[in-house]
C-alpha cells in the first residue's frame, strides 16, 4: 500500500510529520493530491488542545491540489484536473442542508442538524495538510480552479475568505452602510475585503498590530483603530458622530472584541460573529438596551461546497479583490512543524503559510 | 384651565391618581379622549423604580378612545371618531425611522438612533391611564377602529399583540417550523397565536402556570410544558427528537428563559428575544456552538404607527384570534390603584386589566 | 426479468396501459412500489401533446409507496417503509441546487441551470403511474411517512400542497396582508390554505365553479368571487375600499388570470404566479404602472427534497391544514384510462384522483 | 410679491422660462434656493407630451440648494444649510410609507397607495428648475450635504444614482454574481457601478453608444456589447459560458431590452427593471419557461427622503463612486430651453447637463 507524509494531531501540543496510507477512494469519493495548503487558526486551537480532535488525525482543511483519482460514481471532473474544496464540505442531501444550513449538516439520514457538521477535512476525517486528501461527496465540493489564477491566488478561499465574506455578507450590509471590524487576522482582513464589496460606505477597523492595520487599508479600510493606543469604542463613537455603527463583524472570538462590536452598534444593527470564542459570553445590559433595541446577533461558520467556492474564484479572477498580501510565508509540507511554531506564535508579521510538498 | 384625572408616578412604589391639566393641542397633535387602557408589565417595572421615568409622569401606553380635538395640519380624521394609537409612536420622518428602525426613533433632526426613542407615552411623555391623551405625530399614529370591534377587542393591539406577533415575525418562521415559546403572559400568549398565524407546523409553549398553559391552547399551542414539573430542555429536546426547534421566542426577559431557549434551538435556528431583562446575559459556550452555530439571536421593541394597528384589527376584525380571554379584570380608572395592585402581584389569575374611566 | 403494468405516453392524445420490465436499482437509487398515486394537470398537457416528452415514458410524478429495494450507496431507510418523494426531486449537489435553485437544478457538474431541471418523474424519467417507480438520488428525496398518516392524506404533497403552498411563500405574505387567488382548482386551493397559514387577514378567491368556492372557503377563503358572475376587478377593489391587494397569486396560466391579478394588485405587491402558460403573456401598461409601481412578478416551480417533504407532512399531521376534500374519486391502476378520460375534461365537480394498484 | 424665474411646462413640446411668484413657506415647508439643477429623461417625456403634468407646472425634481426659509414645524436645519432632497419625497407618515412602500406613498389620510405618489416634484407640485423650489414635508426631505462635496458632485444623488443603485439593490445581488445592464444612459450607468458596489463579480453592460461604453468601463463594467455590433442574447450566453446571469437590470424602458434582460436570464433570476415603458410589454413564452423557470421581475422607483440621500452622499464622499463624469454639459437656467433642446434630442455625447442660476 503506497504511502504519504501527513501532519498528524498526536495529542494536545504535538502535531508531526508522520507517514500514512495514500487513502483508498470511495464511489463518491475523490483523491486529490495537495499541492498547497496552509494553517488556520483552528489549526492552533487544535495543537493547543482547546478544540478535541482524535489523536491520529491528519490536520487542515484548505486544500489546492490536483484530482488523482475519482470514485465511480462522480462524474464532469477529469483526473488531472486543478481544484479547490471548501473547509466545510457538506453533503448538500441532508435534512440540515436542505433547510439552507449546509455548515451544520446533520447525519445524512437523520433529522438532525450536527453542530459544525459540514466541517469534517482534519475534523472528523483526515485533513488536507498531507501529499493528498480524500474529499467525501466530492460530486458537490470540488472546485474547478479557472485557468490563469495560481494556487495561491486561491488558498484562502476553502476557508479564510469564506468565513470573512460570510460575516459581512450576514452583517446584512446596505449601499451606504457604516461598518466597524473587530480583528484584522486573515478573516478579518477579508471581512473588511467583504464589507467594501458589498456596499458599506465607510469601514472602521480595529487590531492591535500597525502592520495589519496597514493592510486592512488596502483592503478596503477607511479608518483604522489601535486598540493598544485608543479607547475603541470613543473612538469609533466619534467618527460615527455619536451615531453608532450600521454593523459590527467580530472576527476574534473574545468578550472584549464581542463587547465592543456590541457597544458601537447602533440600535437596529447588526452584530454579525464570526470568532471562535473559548468561554462563555456576556451580553452587558445596557448596550443591549435591556433586550429593547432590535439588535440581531447573528454568527456563522464558513459556507463550504462548490458554487460558493466558483463565486470566491470568480471574485478574484475579476480582481474585485487580491489576497495575495496574507500569504507571508513559504513552508516545504516537510518542514510543517516549523511552520506551526512560528503560526502559533504569531512571529515575524506573519499572516497565513503557504505549504507545499 | 380644565383638567382631569391621570395615574401618576410619583416615585418607587407609588403610582396615584390626581389631577392634571387636559392638554394643550399642537399643530400635529390629536387629543383624545380614553375610553379603554391597561397596565403592562413595563408600568410594574416603572411602579417598582426598576424603568426610571419623571416624578410627575402620566403611565401607561395602551389607548383605546375618541378623537376629541385633532391639531390644524392633521387631516383624514374626524371629532368623535374612535382610534387607537401604538404603544410605541415613532415621527416615521426621522432618519432611524427612513432606516427601518422605528421603534428606535432617533431626534427628529439628528443622525442618531436613540434606544427605545419611539416609545413615548408614560416613558418620556404622559401616558394613558388618564381621562385625555395627547397623541404626538398624530398623521402618522392615529389608526381608525374598524366598525363592529369593541374596546376590549383592540385593546391588545397598542403594544401586547404588536409584541408577541413581532416575536413570532422576527423568529422568521417557516411553513412546517416546530417553535417554542417560553413564557405565557398576555406577550407570550400573542407569541403563540402568531407563531400559528406564520405556519409553524409544532408549538411547544414553557410556563409555570397550568391556567396559562390552558389559554396557550387556545392561543394555538401543540404541547405545553410546566416547567414546575418538568426539565423544559430534556423535554423539548424529546419532543423534537432531539432535532432541536427551529425558533424560539424568549417572552419574559430572565437568563433562564434565554438561556433554555438557546439550550433548545437547532445550528441555524432562531432565538428570538422579546424580554425586558434586568440584568446582563450570559450565552453559555456549548449551546451556542462556541460561535459556530448559525444562531441568530434578534430583539424586538414594539412595533407602532397606523399601518401596523390597521393590521392587527384587521386580524381580529376577521377573527383570525381572539384576545379576548386576555382581559380578565375590569377596573375603574377612579380604582386603577388597585388594578396596580392585583397586577404587580399577579394575583387571581390576572393577566390583563381593563381601565375604563 | 420482472414486469409492471405502467401508464404510457404513446404520442399526442394517447396514454395506455402496458407492460413494461421493473427498473433495477443503481447504487443511489430506491425502488418504490407505489401504493398511491394521482393525475396531475400537468399530465393532462402531456396527453394533450403541448408538453413534449418522449412517446414510452411512464407518465405521473407524484408518488405514495413502499421501499421495495434501497441502492447500495442509501443508508437510513429500511426496505417495507412508507414514503413519498417530491414530484420535483433535484440532485441537491449541482451549482444550481447550492445556489438555492433546486428546482432549476442544472446538471450535476455543469454550470448551468436547466429550466425545470428538477423535474425529472414522468418528464425526464419513468413516472409514478406505474406499480413502481425509480427514485434517483434517494438519499436527497425519500421522505418517510409519519405513523399515523393514510396515503391519501399526504398525496397532495408531492406536488400539489408543495406547488400551492409556494404560491403563498413567495407571495411573501406579511401578518394582516390581503390577498387574492385567481383559480381554485387544487393548486389554487392550496393556494389559499397556504395564504391562511403565512397570516393573510383577508383572502379573496376567484373562480368560475361554485362548488370550488365553497370549498375555497373551507381552505381559508374569507370573500369568494365568481368570474361567471362578476366583473372579478371591479369586486376586489370594492372588496379592498379601492386599496388594491398586497398580493395576487396566479394559479391557472392564462392572460386573463394574469392580467386580473396585476389589476387588482397595489403598488409595491407581489404577483406570485404558479400557472404553466402556453403562450405569450402581456403586461398591460396601466396597471404596471409604466415600470414606475415597485411591482414584483415571481414566478414558481413546485418545490422538492426529503425536508419539503417533511415539513409538509408535519402540517397535515398537525392538522393544520385538511387536504382530504381534494381527493373527489378512485380509480384503480386498471382503469387509469377512464381516471385520464374524467380528469382531462374535468367531469363530474373532479379534483383530485386517487389512483391504486 | 417677489418673482422668480422657472422652466414651465406649457404644453406638449413646449417648456419656456417664465417669471412665477416665489412660493410662500407652510409650517411643513421649506423653501430652497436652488444652485444646481438639472433635465431628466422622464422631463423630456413631459416636454413631448407622453407623460401628462398640468400645463403651468415648473419642470424638474433634482434639487441642489440653499435652505432659503423654514417653515414655522421644521428644527434641526438652519437657513444657509446646503441641501439636497430626493427626486422623489414622501410624506413618511401614509400608511404606504409605514408599509414600506415610501415611493408609492398614498393619500396622507386614506388607505391608498397612489402609483408613484411620493413623486410630487414637477409632477404634481412645482418643480426644480427655477430659482427656488418648495419641499414639502421638510423635516423628512431635507438632506444637508456634507462640507466638502461640492454641487455637481451630489446633483446625481436625488435621482440617477437613487434609481440605479435601486435597480442593482433590488436585482438581489449576491457576491459572485454575474450581472448584466441592459442601455448605459445615466442611470444604467449608476446601475452598473450599483451592480459594483454590491458585488457582482462580472458585469456586462449594453450600449448602441461605444462613448457610453467606455464610461461604463470606468464605471465597473468588465464586458462591454454594443448591441449595434453584435447579437447581444448569443454574446451574453457566449460570455457566460451558456448559463445565463444571475440578474439583468433593465434601464431603458422598451420591449427589447426588457426582453433581451429575460433571453440572458438564468431560471431562479431576477430581471430587475428601472426603465419608464410607453407601451404594453410582452413576456416570450419560452424564456419566462412557461411561468415554470422561478424568474422574478422587479421594478423600481427611486427612492427618496432624506436617510436615502445622506447614504448615497456618504458613498461619493468615500469615493466609492466618482459621478463627476455623467455631467458633461452645464447651462445657465437662462439657457434652459437650449439644454432641453441638446438634452431631448441627446446631441454632442450628452449625458447630464448641469443647470446653475
Amino acid at each position: 500500500m503506497p504511502s504519504m507524509r501527513a501532519a498528524v494531531f498526536q495529542g494536545p501540543g504535538k502535531i508531526t510529520l508522520q507517514e500514512k496510507p495514500i487513502p483508498s477512494v470511495g464511489p463518491g469519493d475523490a483523491l486529490i493530491r495537495i499541492t498547497t495548503t496552509t494553517i488556520c487558526g483552528t489549526d492552533v486551537h487544535i495543537l493547543k488542545g482547546e478544540y478535541p480532535v482524535q489523536p491520529g488525525l491528519t490536520i487542515g482543511h484548505e486544500p489546492v491540489g490536483v484530482i488523482e483519482k475519482l470514485g465511480s460514481n462522480v462524474t464532469g471532473y477529469q483526473e488531472g484536473q486543478r481544484v479547490i474544496a471548501g473547509a466545510i464540505c457538506p453533503s448538500f442531501y441532508s435534512y440540515a442542508c436542505q433547510d439552507g444550513c449546509a455548515s451544520q449538516d446533520g447525519q445524512a439520514h437523520g433529522h438532525g442538524y450536527k453542530p459544525m457538521g459540514g466541517w469534517r477535512f482534519g475534523n472528523t476525517i483526515d485533513g488536507t495538510q498531507a501529499e493528498y486528501v480524500l474529499v467525501p461527496d466530492a460530486q458537490a465540493n470540488l472546485a474547478p480552479i479557472p485557468d490563469g489564477l495560481t494556487d495561491e491566488q486561491v488558498l484562502m478561499c476553502p476557508d479564510i475568505m469564506s468565513t470573512g465574506f460570510a460575516g459581512a455578507e450576514q452583517a446584512n450590509i446596505k449601499i451606504g452602510d457604516i461598518v466597524a471590524v473587530f480583528a484584522q487576522g486573515p478573516i478579518g482582513l477579508c471581512a473588511t475585503a467583504g464589507a467594501r464589496l458589498r456596499g458599506a460606505s465607510k469601514i472602521i477597523v480595529v487590531d492591535g498590530i500597525d502592520e495589519r492595520l496597514a493592510i486592512a487599508r488596502h483592503m478596503g479600510a477607511d479608518e483604522v483603530v489601535n486598540f493598544r493606543k485608543t479607547d475603541v469604542v470613543d473612538e469609533i463613537l466619534r467618527l460615527t458622530g455619536g451615531r453608532g455603527v450600521d454593523a459590527a463583524i467580530e472576527a476574534l472570538g473574545t468578550q472584549a472584541t464581542f463587547e465592543a462590536a456590541l457597544r458601537v452598534l447602533k440600535p437596529g444593527g447588526t452584530l454579525s460573529s464570526l470568532g471562535v470564542y473559548s468561554t462563555d459570553l456576556r451580553i452587558p445590559l445596557g448596550p443591549f438596551a435591556a433586550g429593547l433595541g432590535n439588535h440581531k446577533i447573528i454568527t456563522s461558520l464558513c459556507p463550504g461546497g462548490k458554487e460558493r467556492m466558483r463565486r470566491l474564484m470568480n471574485v478574484i479572477e475579476t480582481h474585485r479583490v487580491d489576497l495575495a498580501p496574507l500569504v507571508t510565508h513559504h513552508y516545504k509540507l516537510a518542514d510543517i512543524e516549523s511552520a506551526y511554531d512560528l503560526f502559533a506564535n504569531q512571529r515575524d508579521g506573519v499572516l497565513k503559510v503557504a505549504i507545499t510538498p
